[in-house]
């Protein structure tokens, strides 16, 4: 009985809305119901769902899922449909009578900052540490950090350079796009099948946009075909859920590539206004920036991780940072690997080349000149604990990557770093066993990126027994203990901690019971290799799975349990080498040899850490040569495609070198660090660098695509190589 | 992609199969794949499934679910055909053609016991407490049990009556046709959905008949519509795999009516021998008896159980019985509510029935000489706990249902006792919380008959919060600890400890975190009425939702196990007194009054198990008045439809008024007794009684249908009422 949901659009990025009529739609055979942002129920202004890292506003969630009142961005939902196929509700959405009032659209992210600038919201302030706004603005947040007198640093200064970044607004390009179904059930319980990167959390969202306790409502996560964060926040569900509610039956939608593009959550762009200052020996005196964010139609940009992650490689006693969240008319942007850093970096990195050029340092050299180190304080007033940025520095100095001559026109190298401070929240797992001696490990956390290997690793390692007797099944929201979300590089790190805490519960019990099967008291037993041993006599013993299956014929079944919410943040440093060659004829830049270093503190698998590492690069470079939202002067999304919005394919990467550099976190049972977003981070510096030596242009926009570079080369008549 | 299954059924009772060719079926456009007893995976002779209670011959199992070499009963599964609708799939079935070589049917169950009777398998062998037999035969198991010396016990006797009784073979009558469904996966993994009575047997049960690891396997339990021991051992889904491993997708298939009847699993025909000598003060000296059940085509019959049953009322010092397990050529039996205990107590208590006649005593203050009490051995050597058989009987001789008159023609009143030793076996369950502070309890067990309203009750008593906060899920095999099946009327019982330690498990947790937000040790903190609180200051507490929310912001997860398999046995006694009025010119019996009694030991939901007093009463009166498998002379059942095998409905049936006792059970924290299963089997024998009583006529054979009743009154020239 499920039915089938489309989403009416705007075809407008800022127009209020007079009058909704879905009359017509509703007398389609096959229609069954169509719902507008009028069916959301009221969420009060400032609530907001804490959510891992991110924290949601609910009230302005409300007003993406569906407009109420206003369209925002061009793609912005303003009705939907519920039928019995979809080629029905296809055609319904045709037949709804929407009356526009166009606005004048807001896409320009420094004028959004303007006084004098439309408003978007009339009900959103600024917050800052000064407090809340008194009248309305464009920016959601003002972030300031500061350390020391950046005044009196640049004032010891022997080079200062100030430059201005700017990033484009990209797409996570997630294979899968949404598709998600809700039932309300009969009795008012509430089935939610979704692909998002938390079922907790998803369930959170639910709750508090419906005002249902969360215990009514089941999220059951289906496999998810990536998400790089962009399937944090809710915005299929909802719909079907309002839908369901209408009709009584199960509503799937959907989305087609082009509505991914064109208004799920995208990355967000920035404007980066930074200045440096240095001594002659190297030494960084002063860092002062100002980081705008561009969040889209509804506040909520990557600031806080996006500062952070520009400044911690660098020691620095004064330093300034403000940070912005802006909203113009373009989609609502959500996370995308290491939200905010990519950017930020981007712009760090590039600027910190030059200093090093100017100080006539070799960049490696100068950033290890700099670089933090454990007891340091992090930018944010927190203290860094054991990190790898040094080890990784040295290593890469000393890596043929950086090491072997480069030579040739128009070719030149490059380098940057990366950062990701990791996630670390709640995760949480139990234990069965099988009468086979195989265990059963349900996690709450959906998996994005192979956890479940490294997961099945952990705990064959925790049990002592082989990898091949462990399944990671992942639970739902009625069976499994709290679990925040898959995201911050933080699964393997969390759950590192829950699975052997299950283990040690399991093996306790496995204990008492072998103790009875032994005829001896529990102490006298001992764990090692897969036998409980009675401590005098190796000799006497029972197998994990002779316990194990003894545990499903009498005297009760067993399970372990584990939880964890309390470790220490173990922050991950990355650095790139990349290797171009330009063609000064077409503007495009070859890749011609490209090595990833990063601290993982342990490598629980270094092939899928290696995965990882390659995949960031590769969505670095998308941002760093190819990928940018490109929008007409109404805000509307002229390349909602994937042929349009070009994304790197195998054709355009050389092989991915990784170098695995293992400096344990200062927590955890294993030393693992996340190791997902810090790869992601480097490449645009990396390569924007490497472009500066082969050609003698610097850029300060991504991407670097062809047509912009070879203008460059035209417009700075450098048409020979600057070589190396 | 799922494909749908039909199977194709025996037209003999008893033929040997020559061939099979399914070529014509296969060219047919849409069918996928066709099996036969061929694809079985071969299992080892004397293979036995552990499966709580049963034991499950896994030999002669997988031979019952598709055919190998003959087919011994009409409608035994030959073929099955998977296609891609179920209409393809029934057309496909006639174009296998089958050679058979047609046998003797096997249809008496005494003559299947001689040794010239034609044997159903050549390797059978009947199993005694001599060991095994030389020759093969019919005869599957010979259960002896002795105590004193019978001639003894009988020499003592003033009254020695010897008896034989009959009941003929009767269907469960679920609401729920078999609907199960299996997918084999790309990489040997199985998933099964199925309407099984217990996900884990389930699993055992396909891990043994396609020697797979049981990790290997699913199984995920769908509601069941009605079971009654039925559905406890694997029929259709082992079909459904053989099917998806040919094709690699999910095969479901759905049993029709007519197949449910002619071809699952009824319950078992019981011809009974017995003797009883009595005292002239009532006291019983001596019982022996015979019980031979037809389990059909396959060993199986509920042997032990029903001879337990049967004595267990009673003491006695001289005791023999013989039990035995004979097959022909019907559909295997299966469990049915109290298995073999409604046919064995129709027989013993009509006879009881009559000592109390021919000893002028009340049968209730006759069975209350001779009730057991707790201390005193059981029939199988044990030693009865607290059981509440002679408070039942007080307040049964009190009722107004016993003391009041009862007058008019052809009106008579009987009673009868029932027993069911209950089962223990392992239940578990783990308890996660929600941050509205309510709680899921995820149980290894089947709902069958509301058992989740009762766990729900025993946890919010447990954890001290309302009933309405407390969801109850049933698991999966992947997610949840071992469970063994719901049978038994185990699982109140067994669940009951679970929970228990469950949330004892959980409550010691959170009072861990409760103290430390209220910032003192543990050791400080209480609990009660929701509140956790410090000793010393009730004032300063966190209540329980309080600290269910803290858990999802921090600090890790909490939840909390329990499992229990070492409960002793709850024995539950009932007791039916049942007024009716027979009408000489149809023989049909109207029951006027129907009075249930029986010991709970402590009444968790009184609605619900008033109901299951209530249901158990009314199979019960099916098994009495109406139902019966009818057979032709070769074999054929001539009544497989819900017209023509006549269960009771509304219209003929009175109120059935239900009377509680409650004598705590000795194990367990509340003293629940199960319930499900007592209240089956006096009906029988209480009707029998009532229509000696209304008629002078006493009927040794079941069902006292009007046409059997009818003659009975012609032979007997009992035209006019015998009265009170």
């Amino acid at each position: 009985g499920m039915l089938y949901g489309k989403i009416l659009r705007s075809p407008y990025a800022h127009a209020r809305i007079r009058r909704i009529d879905a009359s017509r739609a509703l007398a389609v055979p096959g229609v069954k119901a169509v719902v507008t942002g009028a069916d959301m129920p009221p969420v009060k202004p400032g609530t907001i769902a804490p959510q891992g890292e991110l924290e949601i506003d609910m009230y302005y969630l409300s007003k993406l899922i569906l407009a109420q009142g206003k369209v925002l961005f061009h793609g912005h939902p303003v009705a939907a449909v519920a039928a019995t196929s979809p080629e029905i509700a296809a055609y319904a959405l045709g037949l709804i009578d929407v009356e526009y009032e166009p606005l004048e659209p807001v896409l320009d992210v420094e004028k959004a900052m303007e006084p004098t600038a439309p408003l978007l919201h009339d009900d959103l302030f600024t917050r800052s540490l000064g407090g809340v706004s008194e009248k309305p603005s464009n920016i959601a947040l003002h972030l300031q950090m500061e350390r020391g007198n950046v005044e009196e640093g640049f004032a010891q200064a022997d080079v200062v350079l100030e430059r201005t970044y700017r990033t484009q607004m990209v797409h996570q390009g997630y294979l899968e796009p949404e598709a998600e179904t809700a039932w309300v059930q009969p009795d008012g319980r509430i089935i939610v099948w979704c692909n998002s990167q938390g079922m907790f959390a998803h369930r959170t969202q639910l709750s508090i946009l419906f005002n249902i306790p969360p215990s009514r409502i089941k999220v059951i996560p289906t496999e998810v075909g990536g998400a790089f964060g962009g399937k944090i926040y809710v915005r299929v569900s909802p719909i079907c859920l309002l839908l369901s509610q209408k009709t009584g039956r199960p509503v799937q939608i959907v989305l087609t590539r082009e509505e991914v593009l064109r208004a799920t959550g995208p990355g967000s762009p920035l404007v980066a206004h930074i200045k440096v200052g240095a001594r002659r020996d190297g030494q960084i005196t002063a860092i002062q920036a100002k980081f705008i964010y561009d969040s889209g139609a509804f506040p909520g940009g990557p600031v806080a991780g996006g500062v952070l992650s520009a400044l911690a490689p660098y020691k620095t006693l004064h330093m300034r940072v403000d940070g912005y969240d802006v909203v113009t008319n373009k989609p609502r942007v959500a996370a995308y690997r290491a939200p905010g850093a990519t950017a930020s970096c981007f712009a760090m990195e590039a600027l910190m080349d030059e200093v090093a050029e100017a100080l006539g340092m070799d960049p490696i050299d100068f950033r290890l000149r700099n670089a933090v180190e454990e007891g340091d304080p992090m930018p944010n007033g927190l203290t860094w604990g054991r990190i790898g940025l040094k080890a990784m520095l040295e290593r890469a100095r000393r890596s043929p990557a950086w090491t072997e001559p480069l030579t040739g026109p128009y070719r030149g190298r490059g380098m940057a770093l990366g950062f990701w401070r990791g996630g670390t929240n709640t995760s949480s797992c139990h234990i069965t066993v099988n009468a086979d001696g195989s265990v059963n490990v349900t996690v709450g956390s959906v998996d994005l990126s192979s956890t479940r290997t490294g997961i099945a690793q952990m705990v064959a390692e925790c049990l002592g027994i082989p990898f091949e007797q462990v399944r990671i099944v992942v639970g739902d929201t009625d069976t499994v203990a709290h679990t925040d979300n898959s995201g911050g590089s933080r699964i393997t790190y969390s759950m590192s901690a829950a699975v052997y805490q299950a283990s040690q519960d399991l093996l306790g019990k496995m204990k008492v019971r072998a103790a009875g099967m032994l005829g001896v008291p529990p102490e006298q037993v001992e764990y090692r290799d897969g036998r409980f041993f009675v401590s005098d006599i190796p000799d006497k013993f029972k197998t994990f799975p002779e316990v194990c299956y003894a545990s499903t014929r009498g005297g009760g079944a067993l399970q372990g349990f584990g939880s964890n919410g309390r470790l220490k943040m173990a922050p991950a440093f990355s650095l790139h080498i990349a290797d171009v060659e330009v063609d000064p004829e077409t503007g495009k830049v070859r890749i011609l040899r490209y090595t990833t270093f990063q601290d993982v503190g342990r490598a629980i698998n270094p092939t899928l850490i290696e995965g990882q590492m390659q995949g960031g690069a590769v969505q670095g470079i998308g941002w760093a040569l190819t990928e940018e939202y490109v929008f007409d002067e109404k805000g509307v999304l002229r390349n909602a495609s994937l042929l349009d919005y070009r994304m790197p394919v195998a054709l355009d990467l050389p092989m991915i070198d990784c170098e695995i550099i293992e400096v344990p976190a200062s927590d955890g049972p294993f030393g693992v660090r996340g190791v997902g977003e810090a790869p992601i981070v480097p490449p645009a510096g990396a390569l924007a660098n490497a472009i500066y030596r082969a050609t003698g242009v610097r850029f300060y926009r991504l991407p670097m695509s062809p047509e912009r570079v070879f203008w460059a080369l035209r417009e700075a008549g450098r048409n020979g190589p600057r070589g190396q």
